[in-house]
């Protein structure tokens, strides 16, 4: 690759490391590779060379943020793959050579929600949007300048290098039962739907899902509800493709919210369930899908599922009386609900057995000199997944 | 008693009964205990002698609302308890001389929700804010003058006989275990506290629970949680002597909300409680408060609990972020989650074995001629529970 630089002679020292790194200076900018230095692991630290890494809506959503969380200049990505390079003091789970995925979720496997089945908010490191390390805020890059540049998640795989903490990592074990280009998808997107289905929503078997939004996630919820038993899970986009596209991942029947003769999403699928389906997950984000999917689920024990990140500080447009006269329940989930540490083995294994496509999810791939062109991509609409391969 | 008609010579015939009612002719006017004509029942139906009924937020707010769904002339009242006078054709279940408690939820025992462990809201006869019999919308009540009188929620206990749908009636067997005054409480009021506590919630051992407003609601959802084991139950209103009261309920923290010293009842209680409770109970029906609740609640897994009638049109005031990024759970329910036939048995069997605590919510009565009476005690705050005995 034309950046590869110094990364070839990194050893576990503690030095800085000299690494190509994507990075981001001005909000809605093309990335520049160039070389940045990686500093070494602190306690409780891993540094990791990234193997390869996939763009996904929350990268491009700070990409575009010009006000905080928005910060630049700065690191994106937080779906990726990894092998260890150097660990720093206090780190016994894994050691240089082993194969790890970062995840943005903390679990440090002692405080209350660590230790309790009903919660994946690790409290010792809470999930906030910070920019920097989880337990000091500060920041392991910097350009060659001298400057600092911003995290992202506590991921930033967009880089040779990166460092991450190791409340932050999943070990995968053994080394090669899964391609790195699958493994990267269990970092975000594709983990997240999956879980929501099977941890937030507990689907139960012959149940009926709707999905609203039928991008990575929505498609990742198909998987994960088929996968927990559900016997219709009826896919709702305004995008044709993506309809047709979304029968392989187990969508059994579909909506188009734009083709419905004046009726709206909401009457169209209380018709077809006749009442409402049992589980209704909400995928874009937006307030007024919110409300429709809300209007989906089935009075009595419907339970709407919220994970998007469109519009998250938009106030949501229901009533209490909606709430209360249906006996209806609103949940809204991180992660799907997942535990990385705890929940990914799961996921791997239901990789392994066939029962989970990850590789469906997989329909761009480009070289990490080519980074851009995964933006442009994923904005697009036409693209899944786009793995960056660091080195190929 | 002055009203007492030609009730006492009422059979089981097709005949109208002559009885005393009182009647709500207008919107916040006082009623009137007049004579009126009670029609024998149709199928699926049952005319009771009312024994004695309670008075509800729920009566008030119908007597005071001047646009539909308040309508007039009206008979209110939905708490209450009463001996079967005559049955319908297709009625096999409760026969003359059974002692029966009206419910304005139906249970029909064949849907697919009363089929289901996780709805109570029947599907055959639902609820809705009609105000006539729940299968053909007419009335059974005339005045003399031969004008319709509508029901309020298929009770109407307000009257010295009603008539009532099979499903909404359950047989209190046997006839003494619990006396006409607690019996009544289990029609609305008390039984949806408990019951939001047990069936809605879920209270488990050792939980902690807040409850927003120590009204009767809010300190049945205090007996409910203490019988399913909350280790804490902290309660919160703006009246002292609630504050005050509420510790006979099983309430073992009180938090003033007028006397903060500037902080917000949020920021006390995820103080008092190390980031939230696990349930958090709304019983006013506020916007402003179910944002407060919602506040309370613990990131990871709390739930906030909806059952609040104060101003359910009003939009509830939440972020998607709020719920997204705690992982939290709202909830809605109707009675508290309960179905009347196959849960109140287990509400008076809480009463039998001295757990709920009946009688503590009784604390005025009065004779059904001065009816009037209940509604100024209720409205002025120093009322939990007034009984209206129909004679005594």
């Amino acid at each position: 690759m034309e950046h590869k630089s110094s990364t070839a002679t990194a050893t576990a020292t503690a030095t800085a490391t000299a690494t190509a790194a994507a990075v981001c200076r001005k909000a809605g900018e093309p990335l520049v590779v160039e070389d940045i230095l990686v500093a070494p692991p602190m306690p409780h630290e891993v540094r990791i060379r990234i193997i390869c890494t996939s763009l996904c809506h929350t990268d491009i959503k700070f990409w575009n943020m010009k006000d905080l969380p928005g910060i630049f200049p700065r690191i994106l990505g937080h779906e990726a793959v990894g092998e260890v390079e150097s660990v720093g003091s206090e780190v016994s789970e894994v050691k240089e050579g082993d194969i790890v995925i970062p995840s943005f979720m903390g679990e440090c496997g002692e405080c209350r929600d660590c230790s309790s089945e009903k919660s994946n908010l690790c409290s010792k490191l809470s999930f906030n949007l910070s920019h920097g390390m989880p337990r000091c805020g500060t920041s392991r890059f910097t350009d060659l300048n001298g400057q600092f540049l911003h995290h992202l998640l506590y991921v930033s795989s967009f880089s040779e290098y990166t460092v991450v903490d190791i409340a932050h990592i999943f070990k995968l074990d053994p080394y090669n039962i899964i391609p790195p280009d699958c493994a990267c998808l269990l970092g975000c997107g594709v983990a997240t739907g999956v879980g929501a289905a099977w941890r937030t929503a507990k689907v139960e078997k012959g149940s009926t899902v709707a999905i609203f939004g039928l991008g990575t996630i929505g498609l990742a919820v198909a998987e994960g509800a088929r996968i927990c038993g559900a016997s219709r899970i009826i896919g709702v986009d305004v995008n044709p493709d993506k309809l047709t596209k979304a029968k392989e991942f187990g969508v059994t029947e579909t909506v188009n919210s734009r083709a419905l003769d004046g009726k709206s999403v909401s009457q169209v699928i209380n018709e077809m369930t006749d009442g409402g389906a049992d589980y209704c997950f909400e995928c874009v984000g937006l307030s007024s899908l919110i409300t429709e999917a809300f209007a989906c689920c089935r009075k009595g024990w419907g339970k709407t599922i919220l994970f998007g990140v469109e519009d998250t500080t938009s106030a949501l447009s229901l009533k209490s009386a909606d709430v209360i006269f249906q006996g209806k329940t609103l949940i809204g989930c991180l992660y799907g609900g997942l535990k990385p540490k705890s929940d990914i083995p799961t996921l791997v294994q239901w990789y392994i057995d066939k029962k989970l496509h990850l590789d469906l999810f997989i329909t761009h791939e480009v070289k990490f000199e080519d980074i851009n062109k995964a933006f442009n991509l994923l904005s697009e609409g036409e693209c899944l997944r786009c793995v960056i391969w660091m080195s190929k």
